[in-house]
Parts: structure tokens; C-alpha cells; sequence
């Protein structure tokens, strides 16, 4: 079968839709290293609530992006990391928040003379 | 100034919301090439509204990325084209529908393997 993701009912954008959320981009972005857990990823993600990032994460294993490994410990420790699949998508991740970074100067300029002639 | 998208109040932010739009991608990605007319662009994206391609193309431009040109035809033709600033961005947006249209089927795999065990 050809995907195509212009193409209305093409399951590709499904992945567009998963990707598209700020959230989970941040998340894939601090997985791509060692493992991690929840309360770290919490900690490490300005502004994420628990409940959100409970979400993400399960939507994330879900989709075969993220594993999540429970060790009998006292607390109980869960960890997530990346998968191989999720691996090959972490560097266009990389490069988008780069790019975010790298740009909003650009952005923000271009805002306020858009803002200013309208 | 150092810009980090992982801190809440880091304006690049704004730019992860934008890209998060999956029709601010397809849009991105159908300008690539040479400047194309809105009712082209509607054509060949399946599924978006008029409205909806209207506020997306008006963000985008608000943003620095993508130029808007009239000409006096009758009826008036607009055009879009991607800016230079625009262009840095779309390799990356390329990338990640690639990976969306590559993957899609172990996605999809993922998804039945863990609803199955769920």
C-alpha cells in the first residue's frame, strides 16, 4: 500500500497527530539518552502536569515509541525509555526543537512587523 | 539570551505550537517548491476547510514563514510561497512526514500488540 499523509484517510496522519503534540515531542526529546523515570521526566519538563504526562507516556508505548520497565523496589520504580523504532524518529525531533531554538529570534521580528502594519 | 525549549516560559515554545499543527506541516510542506494558489493548496491537501487553510497561511505568515502576494487578475489571484526563513524549517517538516509515511505500519503493529494485552 501507498501512505500518503495529504491524503485524508491515510493512517499516516495519525503519526502527524501523535508528533504534533508539543508534549510529546518534549518527551521523546529527553528519552533519546538512558532511561528515565517518570519523576525525573516530570522535574525536567518545565510546566508538564503529572496527569498530562501520564498520558502522553501511555500513548507513547502505545504507538511502540516508549517502553516501560516497573522494578520491585520500595517505592515501586518506573522507567521509560526509548524503543528502536522511537529512535529513528528522535533526531527529526532533535531537529525540530533545534530549529525552534535557533529561529525564534527570526520569528518574534517577523510577528511584530506583521503585527505593526496590520 | 539562551533559549530552551524545556523551560515553560521559553518563547520556543511557540514555535513547538505552531509546527504542532499537523496542517501547519502539510501546509509547509505543499510550498516547498514554487508558490502555489490558495485554491490549489486547498485541493491538494485532503480534508482541510477553507477556514481552517485561511487561519493557518495567516499564522504562518504572521510568523515570518511563509509570503503572500496579490496580483491584479480578475478574479485576484493570491499566491503563497515560502520565505528564506521559511525554507530552513521544511527539510525538517519533510523528515517527519517521511518517518510518518516509513513507519506508519509498525505504528499501527504497536498499537494492536498493546491493545491486545491491555
Amino acid at each position: 500500500m501507498e501512505y500518503d499523509v495529504y491524503v485524508q484517510t491515510c493512517p499516516t496522519r495519525l503519526v502527524l497527530d501523535r508528533l504534533a503534540d508539543k508534549w510529546a515531542v518534549l518527551v521523546l526529546g529527553k528519552l533519546d539518552g538512558q532511561p528515565v523515570r517518570f519523576n525525573q521526566l516530570k522535574r525536567e519538563i518545565d510546566g508538564i502536569s503529572q496527569k498530562v504526562l501520564s498520558q502522553i507516556l501511555k500513548k507513547l508505548e502505545r504507538d511502540g515509541l516508549v517502553s516501560r520497565s516497573v522494578f520491585a523496589t520500595v517505592p515501586v520504580t518506573v522507567e521509560y525509555a526509548i524503543t528502536p523504532l522511537g529512535r529513528t524518529l528522535t533526531s527529526t525531533v532533535a531537529a525540530l526543537t533545534r530549529w525552534a531554538e535557533d529561529n525564534i529570534e527570526a520569528v518574534l521580528a517577523a510577528q511584530q512587523k506583521y503585527d505593526r502594519s496590520a
